[in-house]
């Protein structure tokens, strides 16, 4: 398929006019063609005006219809078969089998949304109906179901150029709950971008939906993400991306005239706690798994366990041997772009600065731009808690060990660190009590509690939560990733005593969407 | 009983050292005893100390006990007795029924957020097995429950003294999802607030639950108020009250180092839609019913009808007519603050003074201070197009006609209409064709819609929605009346792995709390 460097504004396909982008292969540093020319403040008003023309059909579409929509993507994306999976191997220097398995995921999560909407959960229902003859007054028939937010703005992420990007969870669950979706395409990979974008306007044709259900934009700096993200016809912003980014676009969506939701995961450390009878069972088992999971995709998951917390004493001090040994000889990986790369270093230059760091390993040194040599570090428990600074995210193969005195300063520790996306327990049967102590703390500071596994790795489900407390993301009440992320999207609505013929299919009498309902407050059978 | 003028702080009742606050009884202007001296800094610390103390405790409370607990402060409510309603009156200037009504409603709010914790539905509780012969990767154990967010600022309402006041319905959506409040005491009912106040502690008592579970702070001016959201321990808020108050306080807590969620109710004007069928059948009655809601409490209820859009013509007119006789027949009330009062007679006065808008009533004038007098204006649709400030609320028994031309423009004022907690069609069977067209519109506008209703009056149930985009609220995607307010103070949290013996109740095998689960996607029977 030729890549032709446009912007996809509903069924049309315009060369935009701004700064051009262009996708550099990061293992070679190579500029790959075609250039794409940003959007300006016209393009975005055109994709949003046809994002607002489509919302009033397309939130009405019936469940069938919508989750073959879904379906359809799935399916148009896996036709465009291994040209997609070049680009983008080509683009972020993923290996082959991580794409393959990323368009997998990306297809699964569209199917997955498409049984979502099929069900109807996400409608929750609630019928209280009209009790003529209570006394002292009597009741009015009242009938509640969840209807989609509206238009809304969707970034594409950088590490995972399909199941976060253009198709991924943020629009799949959009588009379930039947918001029409302007997406930002990340400027790291616009051509896996443009060919998974073209495979939804094809899916919009074929289901004949109205266009605008889906546009798809480009541009480089943050002018026309601010842009978009202040558009009064967009109402949510879902975001994946660093701290500093995802609060800007919190800023801009506070200050509208209509503040929004922004639904923005940012950063992580995924602290893991190596508790004292799983260290003395099989600490070299644990360092095998943890330094598998610190490299895995060159430690560019938002889930990669960045900190390790642990009793000082031998034990550790032998995990942390074996663990440095297996970073020694880990092999450099191609990180996704030069900025990465470039904070990578820093991130990881700050640590080896810090005069309360020691570092432990560094991994194999290769030749070719933008590796990620793995990195372990350690520290002390004290000097942990004194310095806020380590316990900023370094996105990369780089994790940093804590060293605690005692119990009583590892549950300081717990208790001192900020939001996550998850918190881990290694533990073994001897480490009940402690791990239960522990346990209110993490649920406090993590979306997701782990026990004896790692971090990365996100099924995506109906009981995953990918979320958690400011800062890990700016909205600790939902998840980005599994069947939940679609109640992001919509907003209940209630009508009273409105005629039958005026109802919402699914609040009709005799239940004709078949969907589950909380009739007077009791789920109905 | 005795009011001693204090803060309650747990189980204390403490002196404040601020400016004093004295309530004022409209009906008569005297200032009330005794004289609550306003909490400052250190006072704000310490309720949220101590409720950040209680959290952990209280979040993990049983359904059982936590349900109980808000019995109990039914319970202690109503063995207040008459002095409680007396109290009221003399604070607010409402009739002693409204008073007596609304001590049911709130009795009752608290009874039906008991029934909420036992059924369970708020925890959500997914679960998604373990598949460990899943290929190509097995699947791990991942269950989901909904935990408390931390401790809630509860901002008391003027209006309506106890229902949405120190035992109001956010106060009751927060202790039932496990969440411990401290209230800020509107300065218009200290003593009312104290009373009520006294029966929480006492609840909290008689049911050893820890002390910071409750605290009632009262401040003069913003700085209080301020302070309790920008502090650390407080994870939401709740507010009912003007735009000005609500946007000031989603400020504070967007710039905290961490941001929180405020679920502000704010200002809405409600408009009615009069369709042309319903109107040449029984115009005389829907003038009557008009305004008889307008006038209810002296018009001070966020649902009051204070927009009403027909298509001109003699039965638009005769409409007008008959609701201004009515409107002139009605009886000045007392309105429930010097401040309200005089906010109204300015919304009036800049009615009365608009060139493109007719005075067509005001009610009989009555001796005494702080009176509502009824006020009817009519408009034309395209003057009331052409000018924002007639869509402001005028908070009181005043109310704007618009006359559009035709069904087009018509529609095109629903099309402009601000976000609103109700919006309501006035409709015979031969309006359906024009009901449906309006309908997605008033959908996207409104968070409760009604057929041949006023919207004065708001059922606590499990189907209602007292919500709506903004600047009715801050947040669409809730609401603050009806059993669904719990999910305001709830979030998702993802256990993987975890063992048996480590899992909440909610999530063991066996479902030993039977509630509703979503095992595998599938609602369970």
């Amino acid at each position: 398929m030729t890549l032709e460097g446009k912007l996809l504004i509903g069924q049309q396909a315009i060369k935009g006019k701004q700064i051009e982008i262009r996708a550099i292969n990061p293992a070679t540093d190579e500029t790959l063609t075609p250039a794409y020319l940003g959007a300006g403040k016209e393009e975005v008003d055109q994709a949003c005006a046809l994002a607002e023309a489509a919302y009033g059909t397309y939130r009405e579409t019936s469940k069938e219809d919508r989750a073959m929509f879904l379906e359809t993507i799935a399916s148009e994306i896996e036709a465009i078969g291994d040209d997609l999976i070049e680009r983008g191997m080509a683009e972020t220097g993923l290996p082959r089998a991580r794409l393959e398995g990323e368009r997998g995921r990306t297809c699964g999560q569209l199917r997955l949304f498409a049984s979502v909407v099929r069900a109807g959960e996400w409608l929750d229902v609630r019928i209280d109906p009209a009790l003529p003859e209570r006394q002292p007054m009597p009741r009015v028939d009242l009938r509640q179901r969840h209807i989609a937010l509206g238009p809304v703005a969707v970034f594409g992420a950088s590490n995972f150029p399909l199941a976060f990007s253009v198709a991924g969870g943020d629009t799949a669950s959009a588009l379930a709950a039947g918001c029409p979706v302007v997406v930002k395409g990340h400027s790291a990979h616009p051509g896996t971008s443009e060919l998974v974008g073209r495979a939804i306007q094809r899916a919009v044709a074929k289901c004949e939906l109205p266009e605008g259900v889906f546009s798809l934009l480009f541009g480089s700096g943050n002018e026309i993400g601010q842009a978009l993200v202040a558009d009064p016809r967009i109402q949510a912003v879902g975001f994946t991306g660093s701290r500093r980014g995802g609060t800007a676009l919190m800023q801009t969506a506070q200050s509208r005239p209509q503040p929004i939701p922004v639904y923005a995961e940012m950063s992580s450390i995924n602290p893991v706690f190596l508790l004292p009878e799983a260290l003395k069972a099989h600490g070299q088992a644990l360092a095998e798994g943890f330094v598998a999971s610190l490299t895995m995709g060159a430690g560019q998951f938002c889930t990669n366990p960045g900190l390790l917390i642990g009793l000082a004493g031998p034990e550790l001090e032998a995990f942390v041997d074996a663990a440095g040994e297996a970073v020694k000889d880990s092999s450099a990986q191609t990180m996704l772009t030069p900025g990465i790369h470039a904070a990578y270093q820093d991130g990881v230059g700050m640590l080896s600065a810090h005069d309360k760091v020691r570092q432990i390993a560094r991994g194999l040194s290769v030749d070719g731009p933008h590796k990620c040599r793995a990195a372990l570090f350690v520290t002390r428990g004290a000097d942990f808690l004194a310095d806020e600074a380590l316990q900023a995210e370094v996105f990369g193969a780089s994790a940093l060990v804590v060293e605690c005195a005692d119990s009583e300063e590892l549950r300081r520790v717990a208790d001192q660190l900020e939001g996550q996306l998850t918190a881990t327990l290694q533990m073994d049967d001897g480490d009940q009590a402690l791990a239960r102590q522990l346990l209110p703390t993490l649920e406090r500071k993590a979306g997701r509690i782990l026990a004896n596994g790692w971090p990365t790795g996100v099924e995506v489900c109906h009981a995953m939560v990918h979320g958690g407390p400011y800062p890990a993301t700016s909205d600790s009440r939902t998840t980005s990733v599994g069947s939940a992320a679609i109640q992001r999207f919509l907003r209940p609505v209630c009508y009273q005593n409105l005629p039958e013929r005026l109802l919402p299919e699914a609040l009709k009498d005799g239940n004709p969407l078949t969907v589950s309902r909380l009739v007077d407050g009791k789920r109905e059978k």
